[in-house]
């Protein structure tokens, strides 16, 4: 992009020229898949993976050496109204921890040999409290999407994306609600671990932001601007780049997923190249997931955030890849094939 | 042990000497988890098995530096009734396979970097036809549990164990209603890929074998002996070693975790140190996950065998003892605690 971007309109034109299935490469795959040495399908969803990592790379076979996790970081307006079980100066906290590489999210990377990103967004300056205005303009918007894009570079097989930020999973309730409707209720959940009457805080903000900005937003990316944050809009921002430039994703827990939301909002076929890592334990995410149609491959309980969950799905995306890639055919290895 | 084993009285006797959870361990990992830079069970079950790593190693912190995955191949009598969708002759083409390097199990171990050690165990001399004899005489399955019993080596920090074995999941089918009752068709299934006629005579052949050894056997090794076969004796005996030796255990599908309910059957604590990789697609694992009261980490709709399932569960225990053990506490790190 020669020019920055600096309004949402140029987003909602890339949108319309996202790249569809790689068909021949998905054909490949397909056809290897039924010549490896097991019964027809008894890898199960590693097979689908295998599949599915060619098909959203374009390519045949498929590669998985160089897998990358980046988490985006941002802090919240909306925090200072006690939503969340921890301060937000916990957000710059956190990200020098993954710095010194002491958080969850360093060592799943070490384990699956996947590189680590970390991008502080504006960290002293929170975005706008939700509850009373829009969390952003339509230039800190577009630019946070922008962002988002540009990290996502070349040479990256696999991605998987991630979040911090205290007070963000009010952010995605209240996104969620905006875009797909319900009661916050339905949306609002303990995050980090509040209860009780804060518990009950978080819902009714969720309710009186969503009251303020639904009715007046225009589109997914609206919503986006004025419910979300500046790590949710740089994962919108990362999902689409990573779209264009073929590498498939896995998202992490409730707020990656609610980001990611606002582009299958807008076009039901912008996350297809996009696995829901697991199904996190924030209430929010299983309804969030029947909107969009995703089988996690986990259930662990998990609600970390941080991208978590995504880097473990790494290791699926991996092992998929490697059952894909280094698996003999019955001819190659002299099995005889079904009786 | 200085003279070989003959006689199943000799494993019967060692039952009654498992060791239990080391409650020293579970207690430093379970004060360790509360102080990790993250929200009090973020990480879900990755902090459960954390605490039962340790718990079952007897060793705070755990480890995770050599994984092993075993794999026990057998050939079977009641294969010549055409229960599988491949000849008996597979059995040793694959434990080739394994050996050049060619199967799904050897990429599965790679990604993980655990070793990989197959076993044939006689397979030019399958067992008996379970329809019409017991599959061993006391001698045969004494020795083949003994044969699992030393293939569990010292120095592992944990154990993935499967097998190889055309016709076996109709033995695994006919040992499960042994030991917990209910008809045939309900632990029957399609197994490398039966249906039709082929499933119905499986399914006969099944209940066929339950009727004639049920009501003569003893007690839980007994039924192992007469329903069972060579790689399943040997799995029992893997999971009893591994108990006795501190290392945990992942379960594979339907076959492996059929023989490790044996030692359940006979006492429903033995199988403490063990995890169920995951719920494979075969529907009499669903059953018998349920009569041993254990929750699969993933359910991936995989039916491969071949310790597939458990070598990917290796992952999660790799990354649970990662995290476990690589995170910086609260204080380390400077993050501050709840609000």
């Amino acid at each position: 992009m020669a020019e920055p971007v600096t309004n949402l309109d140029e987003i909602r034109v890339l949108l319309g020229h996202l790249p569809g299935p790689d068909l021949e490469s998905r054909a490949a795959a397909t056809l290897r898949q039924r010549q490896l040495t097991k019964p027809a399908g008894s890898l199960g969803r590693l097979e689908e993976l295998a599949i599915w990592l060619a098909t959203w790379q374009a390519r045949h076979p498929p590669c998985f050496e160089h897998p990358r996790t980046i988490v985006f970081a941002g802090n919240h307006g909306v925090a200072a109204r006690g939503v969340s079980a921890y301060p937000a100066s916990v957000t710059a906290q956190m990200v020098q921890n993954f710095v010194g590489g002491g958080a969850a999210v360093n060592q799943l990377c070490r384990v699956v040999d996947a590189d680590l990103r970390v991008y502080e967004m504006n960290l002293d300056t929170p975005t706008g409290d939700i509850v009373v205005e829009p969390a952003m303009n339509e230039e800190e918007c577009a630019k946070a999407i922008a962002y988002g894009m540009m990290a996502v570079e070349p040479g990256i097989d696999a991605l998987a994306i991630g979040e911090m930020g205290i007070g963000n999973t009010t952010a995605a309730a209240a996104l969620c609600a905006g875009l797909f409707g319900g009661e916050a209720e339905l949306w609002t959940g303990p995050g980090t671990g509040v209860a009780g009457a804060a518990l009950e805080g978080k819902r009714r903000a969720v309710a009186a932001a969503v009251a303020l900005h639904r009715p007046v937003a225009h589109d997914p990316f609206d919503l986006l601007r004025r419910l979300g944050g500046l790590e949710l809009a740089a994962i919108t921002g990362a999902v689409m780049a990573a779209r264009l430039g073929r590498i498939p994703v896995a998202l992490d827990g409730f707020t990656s997923t609610a980001a990611a939301a606002v582009l299958f909002a807008a076009d039901p076929h912008a996350l297809d190249h996009c696995i829901v890592a697991h199904r996190s334990a924030e209430p929010g995410h299983r309804v969030l997931l029947e909107r969009l149609d995703q089988r996690p491959l986990f259930d662990l309980g998990m609600r970390l955030g941080e991208a978590s969950g995504a880097t473990l799905a790494l290791t699926l995306l991996k092992a998929a890849a490697a059952c894909h890639n280094g698996m003999a055919t019955f001819a190659e290895a002299g099995v005889s094939g079904p009786a």
